[in-house]
């Protein structure tokens, strides 16, 4: 049980573990802080207040109450658990870890003598179990109780909660296995999680588990629905389709399956959807799935804003989703997704004073929506929270060749190649310093830079050791588009400085997005903008047409600590002609007034007065300048 | 039961009934032709192949087999005999009048004796009658078959259907009438019906029950919510919310009720609605409920193009709303909103051969939205069936001054003033000349002509009998917007000649309507326009974008008798730039190339082969016509 298993024959990366990485920036160690004093105990109670830690005592036989919420409600308190394990791995804490002492201990109480737990099917439920696989997520429910436990073991070393995993998942195994029952999840989880438990264990049962599930899928064992993923075999699928957790949940596990046995028709398939989704199917935020109804992804080039679902956890599983197949050969453009979904798509989904969250996620909005602090289906606010608990394991990979950077967080991480710092004011602003703390080994090594997809590489300045400038186009050093592969005998002290412009830009979307025809987006290094009504008063932002022209830096009032845009643009307000008229004869437009419109980072909407917000503005013709000028 | 009972206290106008009017025109009669020979019997074969027509065989007594399909299905039928019966007025079918006795009479043999009568409620299901008002539509299955009954007694003089419907409806008003229960449907239907009822009988009962229906409403009996309308007592209903069928059907009983009563808070309540509708939640095909899910009203400006559901049913009530909301005073506005969602919502929603349907009406699709021959809920069908077969009476009303005409279509009606004859080629010409053919009484009688909103008022003719020319934006002519007034004293042969002109137009959206910025649409007379694939091959018709420069009309290859439009454009294939990737930097447009893009009604898409249909185009900048010249 202490061997930790790296995948095979299909991954050329290895993810450097959260216990190596320490953040010190003034971005992400903040937000953690709030996550683990604010957070997560808020969490809990909401556990607690909505009965979904009361079940599990119930189960355990400590409560003699009704089974309160929903059939799957286990899972939130699994996911908790799950964030509360990478938290404890940067430090204990007193509090999370004797609510989560608590929760496990009652988890293993309810266990069943085969290896059964789920406090829904208990007592005058015991006989519906495995009954309705489409429907009933207890398989999804079992995977978030064994990621939870890998991780618990992971984080602490202790193997109590693991114990029950590895019970539930031998259940699991025998009962489904090949000389089982031959069934799939109506909800993904299982087998990422059966492939984690295997690296943790090294017992292949759940990895041929895993890889069983992932056959017998799309051959209609849970009603053959697009929903469901279950339509087609998921080597034949063309597209991310039906529900899009469970799709990109699925994606994950055949990436680490991928990872383990190198099968090519894997990678055809996830590829085939990595480009079909990236190109075809994602928010400027990194969020997935536009349509509400079956919290699906949507069909080519539909993208609305306003109707955005965008679950917070399908950000959450793109992320997850980018991190396995950037494991798979290091490619850039992977951490740029990560990096596009985490800071704008997930954290998005997460209130500034740590206790409210959204479900879905619009890119415009009335001003009605507003973050809640929890869910009747709380899916959303423990995924989010599991994964900036996780976050630092999400930075660096190492390979035979060296250390591999793919998210620039202040900080250091220690590796078997020595002890690098970075300082950096990213995401508010791209120059890197990494230094050599240390220097592990002699020999040369390469450090592997990500130059992001938003960034002009023509503008960008990279300095090594003692001043000498390199040229980032230098196909020997950008060994792939998006890698700078710096290889040398570092020196302890030696430095690398990158810097990374970040001017604000226009962005605009492919011309079959046809809902977004004549609209830009404004980002700024890997930060996607919003206008909120708070920071234009007396204005309608859908009025306001932007300018092709530079944006400014300002501070913003109520987001200490963030930068805002000043964007050149003109206000046109609908005049006359448009009362009591929805449609009317295509006439020249009226003149525009001159206006600076102020934007903030769209993670940062809604934490201020209700009004309302829009990512996408109309690009003002150059007709409307010459008339506002 | 033979007092024809016409609106009292609410309403100025009183409908021309359709056995006074004559179809002569190249337009609708021979679809109409095509409904009697085509569509009526094969929508009945489908109704015996689905078991809808077994289902009140075996309610009667006559099979002895389970029920089959859903349990609102009697509906169907019920709709499909009212298509029949208007249709009867016009001409007898015997072969249509066959079918329609067989199943009256199975229905009136399913009858109990209290009146009840629904075929799903029976035998095993008798115990669950009026047990889930929300859901299980008996009072909507209710209302059709009162609404069938109605429609055939006016058309046939014979009281047999009748005579059920009121047994039905008796059961209905002692059930949930002021000694009973406190009850509201969830569809709505049974208002209107009971209204209709009350209309041909005279009996106050069905009115008082229908007023009692909806003051009842918005109360949370059947649970308060917005898809059933319930969340607000429907006077202080701020917009149309939720299911869009159900709410305006609920909008039509309000008419009906406020033409009855004259009650100022229902004038309010559907003036309120009707501009919210018009102004911020109807497409430009008049197709209204944008959502899929919960097949429903979107919020204000919320239409995208590819993903509209517009179902065809929602279209057909929005005329039947429109056309009793006009009743009431006549506005020229509610007739633009009757004929643009007839000619095109509801028009779209019938294949060119008679045989197929649409149930939902994107403005944009990728070629797989193709007409069905049924549906297992087949609510469109018959619904689109039973309008078009009433089509006469929705083009006439009288008033105390004269004769109202508010949809134009060659042929002749029959009124107290005499009778008129209107020759024209409308909708493919504007060219309107009216001829009383008789003269029924002395005096000055007005002849109001609506002046439709699509047309320029400026460049409009009038003619009056030997070639008097008339201004019509003379105010004592136009007495209404929209509304023109001939009042003399007519003789016979006199003529009006009144020249629309129908130049084809470009349309633009309010600017609120953000997924539309930049966009145009093609219009001529009161036809919406859309290009397909099959009509410009070798481009993608999101790439072309129009110039703001004058069409030409063409014929169009499979679309016989049909006005095509030859639009100048400019056509702009996506370059290597956006070679996987959906978003980038906002750069200047490429320069396009000249294209003539070929446009055909909207009503006649997805006839001909399958590919890429699009309403809304981009509008070329100034710049790309001088690139590409």
């Amino acid at each position: 049980m202490s061997v930790e298993r790296q995948p095979l024959t299909g991954s050329q990366l290895r993810p450097v573990p959260l216990t190596a990485v320490t953040f010190e920036d003034a971005f992400w160690r903040p937000r953690r802080a709030l996550l683990r004093a604010v957070s997560l105990p808020a969490q809990y109670a909401q556990c607690e207040a909505t009965g979904r830690v009361q079940n599990l005592h119930r189960a355990a036989g400590w409560l003699d109450q009704p089974f309160q919420g929903r059939y799957y409600n286990d899972s939130d308190v699994y996911k908790w658990l799950e964030a509360v394990a990478w938290l404890a791995a940067e430090a204990p804490d007193v509090t999370l870890a004797q609510m989560a002492d608590g929760v496990i201990a009652a988890v293993a109480a309810a266990q069943q003598p085969d290896g059964y737990v789920n406090s829904y099917f208990m007592f005058e439920r015991a006989g519906e179990r495995w009954q309705d696989l489409a429907n009933k997520h207890e398989l999804y429910c079992a995977g978030h109780l064994i990621e939870a436990a890998v991780a618990h073991y992971r984080a602490t070393g202790r193997d109590n909660f693991l114990r029950v995993a590895i019970r539930l998942a031998d259940h699991i195994c025998d009962r489904f296995g090949p000389a089982g029952q031959a069934a799939v999840p109506g909800h993904e989880e299982i087998e990422l999680a059966l492939v984690a438990l295997y690296r943790v264990t090294g017992n292949g049962t759940y990895l041929a588990q895993a890889q069983r599930f992932l056959d017998l899928r799309g051959r209609g064992l849970v009603g053959g629905r697009v929903y469901h993923q279950d339509h087609l075999p998921f080597r034949e699928l063309p597209a991310p389709a039906g529900h899009a957790v469970r799709a990109l949940y699925l994606n994950m596990a055949a990436a680490d399956l991928l990872a383990e046995t190198g099968e090519p028709a894997l990678r055809a398939a996830l590829e085939r959807q990595w480009w079909q989704m990236t190109t075809r199917q994602m928010y400027l935020s990194g969020g997935v799935g536009a349509r509400a109804g079956g919290e699906a992804f949507g069909g080519d080039y539909e993208l609305p804003n306003g109707t955005a679902y965008a679950e917070t956890c399908a950000a959450v599983a793109n992320v997850l989703w980018q991190w396995r197949m950037l494991q798979l050969d290091g490619a850039a453009r992977y951490a740029d997704v990560l990096e596009q979904a985490l800071y704008n798509g997930v954290l998005a989904g997460w209130s500034l004073d740590g206790l409210g969250y959204f479900y879905d996620n619009p890119l415009a909005s009335d001003g009605r929506h507003r973050r809640q602090p929890w869910f009747e289906c709380a899916c959303c606010p423990p995924n989010l929270a599991r994964l900036l608990a996780a976050l630092p394991g999400y930075c660096y990979s190492t390979s035979a060749e060296g250390l591999w950077v793919h998210l620039y967080v202040a900080g250091r991480v220690t590796t078997p190649f020595g002890r690098l710092r970075l300082e950096t004011n990213y995401p508010w602003a791209g120059e890197l310093t990494f230094t050599w703390e240390t220097v592990a080994r002699p020999g040369r090594v390469t450090l592997f830079l990500r130059l992001p997809a938003w960034c002009a590489a023509e503008d960008v300045e990279l300095v090594v050791g003692d001043g000498q400038r390199l040229a980032v186009a230098d196909p020997a050093l950008q060994v792939r588009p998006g890698t700078l592969a710096l290889r040398r005998a570092w020196q302890p002290g030696e430095q690398v400085r990158l810097a990374l412009p970040m001017p604000p830009r226009l962005v605009v979307a492919h011309p079959h997005v046809t809902s977004l025809t004549g609209r830009v987006a404004l980002m700024r290094g890997p930060l996607l903008y919003c206008a909120e009504a708070v920071d234009n008063p007396g204005v309608d932002v859908r009025d306001v047409a932007l300018r092709a022209a530079p944006a400014g830096m300002v501070a913003v009032a109520g987001l200490p600590g963030m930068v805002g845009l000043r964007v050149p643009g003109v206000v046109t307000r609908p005049g006359a002609e448009w009362q009591g008229a929805l449609y009317r004869a295509a006439a020249p437009a009226r003149p525009g007034e001159r206006y600076h419109l102020t934007a903030v980072p769209y993670f940062a909407w809604a934490n201020r007065d209700p009004g309302r917000m829009q990512v996408w503005f109309r690009l003002a013709d150059r007709g409307d300048w010459d008339k506002a000028d």
